[in-house]
């Protein structure tokens, strides 16, 4: 067991920036020795992160092989735009250092295989760190399915529910240096393009790739009119982005079966107007259910449950999560988020890479929920035909070693007598 | 125009006599000649709702061919279980008087070609008593989207999500003469068995068989879990509930492509527990849009409207449709619904029996409704392949002609003084 790790970091966009500043900077055991980026001044304002932290300047580079090269180095972060992520993921693991990649999707479905093929070659591992994982209502929820309490998980859904257009895609296009990578990929592409935040948790609460997997996947995507609608009322009638074809379809629903039968749901809706953000978790079982946009935690053998539109805030915090109230306990910083989830996801990679354990989502996690992206781009270009789900344990999936057992495992059972009963049926 | 109307009325059973009750007593302009049922018993309990009103007392047959044969009939109710009720129908029309039936699904697509034949030789209307359509949240919308207030349309899902096991399926199960009809459906069919009370409202907000055609279908089922799981809590593991197998998935959801390019979710959710009935009803426009589960509507030029979940009520007030307001002016009984449903769908077909006018919703639009039944049943048994979705208009769906002008026109721009101004973008 390691007391301390060096790490470099490679990509300092806005993403990559934020994670510096709330969770790296603040961790005694993690030295970012190096980091790397295009722009030297983004190379400096997330330096600016880490001296306000304590750290100490970390090694300019633009050549991210500089890291790969360093004998001391223990971890790299891969927290560059969606494309060539996997290349570079694969070259750290070659050079044996633990990766961690930020979600997103892969290209093609050969970069997932690569992934798993570099992964059993080198035995290095791969992290994704899919933040949502370690949400307060996922976490909770994930607590009450491995207890039992929500029966038998029949179906799930989810959703990437965050309305772009004005905080992202668009702003500040007329003064942006590059664009916003995302609007290439729209320009270009119809998909499911970011599953992971809405797949990762409801993979983890189906036991994907541990006695379950996903066998097939069906896509369907709406016209795509919300982006050209945008930039038209405010951009202009005139500006390249409103004269520009847009392939990506507004709305993108997905659904995947899985082995036992179970079925997930997941929409993309990023592009027409919404009020609010929402991941629209939802799990059904035989005993209970849990839906976001209706507040609500439900079990059938609870019927005081039964009126309550809107108890999710009591149930979350009866079924919360150790790692949670963990957090809760420790800190009132939770970076971008209040449940703390990109603390407790790089937390994982890092005590992970400590004792030299498998990380909770790892390559096989990985390489099934990228390839969400490549699958749902073929059903949808032939009008939503059912896609074959690859299998990137290669049978494994059936009989898979459990994450190593640290507190941050997303796998077994968690005993904490202090959750309530099991509810009568 | 006819000042009242005489109608016979086939089947007596929960949702007929409720009909009989909370609308046709009630109307002035009906006279309830005949009622129809195999159960005598059934048709005296029927009847005292009818005396009760003041009304005199129908003739009572066993054999709805004798409502056939009077000429003095103008409009016939067939009220009956989901099998056989087209067959019944089409008989109605050849003989000349208007149908009214019930909502639910075709068995097979041959019905519904059979409906729209049946109609298109005889002339004769058909109209199905969708009450959703006539929903205070559907109408407000309807409204708002017939203004362009949501912009273009691009999106729209609903459910029938409503826990049935124990308040329907299974309720005095061990006293029933005969099982409810539903348990049957469920033990032998795996399909999206009960799409019009959302499909209804959605198809007349996207123009479908006027101007726009549903062109596409893929449908999904979960496995089927909750009906063995209820059976054996309650009924006991040993009870032949239990025991059968049900080929029903529990959920099912079902992708419908539009010719326009917009997409349709439904999703039928009746067999998992869930603590409130809700229909999911979900608009998305380029615009605005509006979510019954997050209780918003929203429009992307008031952005006052932006962090407004909760304002269903008061958006649904200002944005009311004249109807419901009538409605509500004139009374406060809504039968089994606040909003009068029932009592505004029974006034839409009494309306155009006296007018000799077509119904708001038509034969094409109950063939094409009641169509995704046997097409989903379809797409679920070839894993979600894509079916086409027949046009049963024969492409007259381009350029038809609107329903009648009558206030309970779903098709047509509403004029009201009293609506507030198109939002600014």
């Amino acid at each position: 067991m390691k007391q301390t790790i060096k790490v470099g970091y490679i990509g300092c966009g806005r993403r990559g920036r934020s994670i510096l500043k709330e969770c790296l900077a603040k961790m005694r055991d993690v030295e970012v020795k190096y980091i790397c980026d295009a722009s030297q001044q983004r190379m400096e304002r997330a330096t600016a992160h880490l001296l306000a932290g304590g750290a100490a300047r970390p090694q300019f580079v633009t050549d991210y092989h500089e890291i790969l090269r360093d004998p001391e180095i223990d971890a790299v972060f891969v927290m560059t735009g969606w494309s060539g992520r996997p290349q570079i993921a694969m070259e750290v693991m070659r050079a044996g250092k633990y990766v961690a990649i930020e979600v997103g999707c892969a290209d093609t479905l050969e970069e997932c295989f690569a992934l798993v093929d570099t992964y059993e070659e080198t035995g290095t591992p791969l992290m994704m760190l899919e933040n949502c994982c370690y949400g307060r209502r996922e976490l909770a929820a994930l607590n009450i399915i491995k207890k039992g309490l929500f029966g038998e998980v029949v179906h799930a859904s989810g959703g990437y529910l965050h309305y772009l257009n004005e905080g992202e895609l668009f702003r500040d296009i007329d003064t942006a240096e590059i664009p916003h990578y995302r609007i290439g990929h729209y320009r270009d592409r119809n998909r499911e393009s970011y599953p992971t935040h809405e797949l990762g948790p409801l993979a983890k609460a189906l036991d994907i790739n541990r006695g379950n997997r996903m066998v097939r996947l069906s896509s369907f995507a709406s016209k795509s009119c919300g982006l050209k609608q945008y930039a038209a009322d405010h951009l202009g009638a005139d500006s390249v982005w409103a004269k520009t074809e847009y392939k990506q379809g507004d709305i993108v629903n997905t659904i995947i079966t899985c082995a036992d039968g179970a079925t997930i749901l997941l929409t993309l809706d990023t592009t027409l107007p919404r009020p609010y953000y929402s991941r629209g978790f939802s799990i059904r079982g035989t005993k209970g259910m849990c839906y976001e946009d209706g507040n609500v935690f439900y079990f059938a053998g609870m019927p005081e449950t039964r009126q309550n539109k809107g108890n999710e805030g009591d149930m979350m915090e009866q079924y919360e999560h150790p790692l949670q109230k963990e957090y809760r306990a420790a800190t009132q910083e939770g970076g971008a988020h209040a449940d703390g989830i990109d603390w407790l996801v790089c937390r994982a990679f890092v005590e992970s890479v400590k004792a030299g354990t498998l990380p909770p989502i790892d390559v096989y996690d990985a390489a099934a929920w990228m390839a969400v992206g490549p699958l749902s781009e073929q059903s949808i270009a032939q009008n939503g035909a059912p896609v074959d789900f690859p299998d990137f344990t290669r049978g494994k999936w059936q009989n898979r070693e459990p994450a190593a057992e640290n507190k941050y495992a997303l796998h077994t059972v968690i005993e904490d007598d202090s959750m309530p009963i099991f509810p009568k049926i």
